[in-house]
């Protein structure tokens, strides 16, 4: 899908911004703009940054770059894989990009990942050009299902997953309703016993309310909540952080045999890292303990 | 020192830049310039911004704002302050904001803070547009000495400190002398034989380089040497680190009582959020034990 020419509003060699609320913002540099397209769900960009390489934008949010998406990529997935109880049946609602798809299957126990994304102008513009992202696609263990995640989580069988990854932006636009209890439950009802439910749950610093909203909903529906907390360098200038949601997940119980492997290649997990991410802030720690 | 109005170039309303190497730039929304001077080392200002309130830039880099200035500030102090074998004599080099000061007279086991700040105009305009930065002023058991710091630990006698902190710029213009073995063995020599060093060692993404040279000087004069992580949101879109340099202090030996008290009002810093911080990403674990 080339991109229209007209969409391109863009000149080499400028600075390309995310502004939060009018009161903080954040730009890169760019060298060329490598895809530019709206799709029936929103605008999507990847530009060719000078900092970060091939950057995805989705209606103007920085999503992930390829220096930088170890961080999130690596954070949302292996505290999950390296603890779950099992890990045969993954699903990822969202991830188009790929990235998690590759962290989830550098581990051999994995025997299916299915990813449900909504748009498929993501995934094709991902797979073009940003190739460190694109290495899962030729996996026979992983299916893609182009479709709303909201629909395919309320249709499936009780317990057919081990791990579910949200994968989604912010939640607005086609993501809002995947920020939900509704959604929460549908997930905890496709999940095994012992399964586990990982997902991103956006910065604690910028976006607190969000974070704690998420949280208390978390728990209406889990009877464990474990949010964990890393840097993200795109997102923002601060903190992110993901959670484990489950009802007998034990978040810390590492096998060390599967993060042994992760850490052969991974720049930001590790074992003390896995550990150390579920320290809460001070301020949060006294908010969530209300 | 009322600021010069010729000096004065931002508009308000605007957005105040600080830009890396070209490639990315964070960016504040202000209201008013507060204060704008040269001194005789540098360009200070302090803007008010929508996001941070006030904000104090050194020339162009965002050194600390009201209302995030307790990640850094916290970090760099509580985790020393914490667990060091004794707290009676302090020393801060630099710091000239006050927070530093601040953060350490929480504790009442402090006898004396000496504050070594080279450049008078950071003092004066961080007193009167920083309130919050400016509550250890008072405090009978600090003492200001306007002067070289690199002069000063050259001078002052074997032993004289329990705590070291050195609370400044990144290694360019007058801090430049701050990063190098010679100014790390003076203040070695200045601590009694079970004192502690602890400095912001920059940022371990964007400026990594640096990061491990640094962690390799002071490996040269302490026995030793322990980075440690946090999310300092004015700097940068990613993580910062500070290090604990000493010959036989236990950086994890956290005194509950100390803490405790540091918890009560803290907004980051607590006993997990320090044990978590010495956790080191995978890609400088691997650098770090070359």
């Amino acid at each position: 899908m080339p991109a229209p020419r007209a969409a391109i509003r863009l000149s080499m060699g400028s600075w390309y911004y995310e502004t939060f609320e009018n009161k903080t913002r954040y730009g890169v540099m760019i060298r060329d703009v490598l895809f530019s397209a709206k799709s029936d769900f929103q605008k999507i960009e990847i530009l060719d940054t000078v900092h970060y390489g091939p950057v995805l934008v989705i209606d103007g949010i920085f999503m992930t770059g390829e220096k930088e998406e170890h961080f999130y990529h690596e954070m949302l997935v292996q505290p999950a894989m390296t603890t779950a109880a099992h890990m045969a049946r993954v699903l990822i609602i969202g991830g188009g990009d790929g990235g998690t798809a590759r962290e989830i299957l550098r581990h051999s126990g994995v025997q299916s990942v299915v990813i449900v994304e909504i748009d498929p102008v993501v995934v094709e513009a991902c797979r073009a050009h940003m190739p460190t992202l694109a290495t899962a696609w030729s996996d026979p263990r992983l299916e893609l299902i182009i479709g709303d995640g909201i629909a395919y989580v309320k249709r499936k069988d009780v317990g057919s997953f081990d791990i579910i990854f949200l994968d989604g932006c912010d939640p607005v636009g086609p993501s809002e309703g995947l920020f939900n209890a509704e959604f929460y439950a549908d997930c905890k009802r496709l999940l095994t016993s012992d399964g586990v439910f990982a997902l991103q749950t956006g910065s604690p610093i910028l976006q607190q309310e969000l974070f704690v909203d998420t949280m208390r909903t978390l728990k209406e529906i889990f009877q464990r909540v474990a949010p964990y907390f890393g840097p993200a360098p795109l997102y923002a200038s601060d903190q992110w952080s993901w959670t484990l949601a489950s009802d007998r997940h034990e978040h810390l119980a590492i096998v060390d045999e599967r993060a042994k492997l992760v850490e052969k290649t991974a720049r930001y997990y590790n074992r003390d890292i896995h550990r150390a991410a579920f320290a809460v802030p001070n301020n949060l720690k006294k908010i969530l303990e209300r």
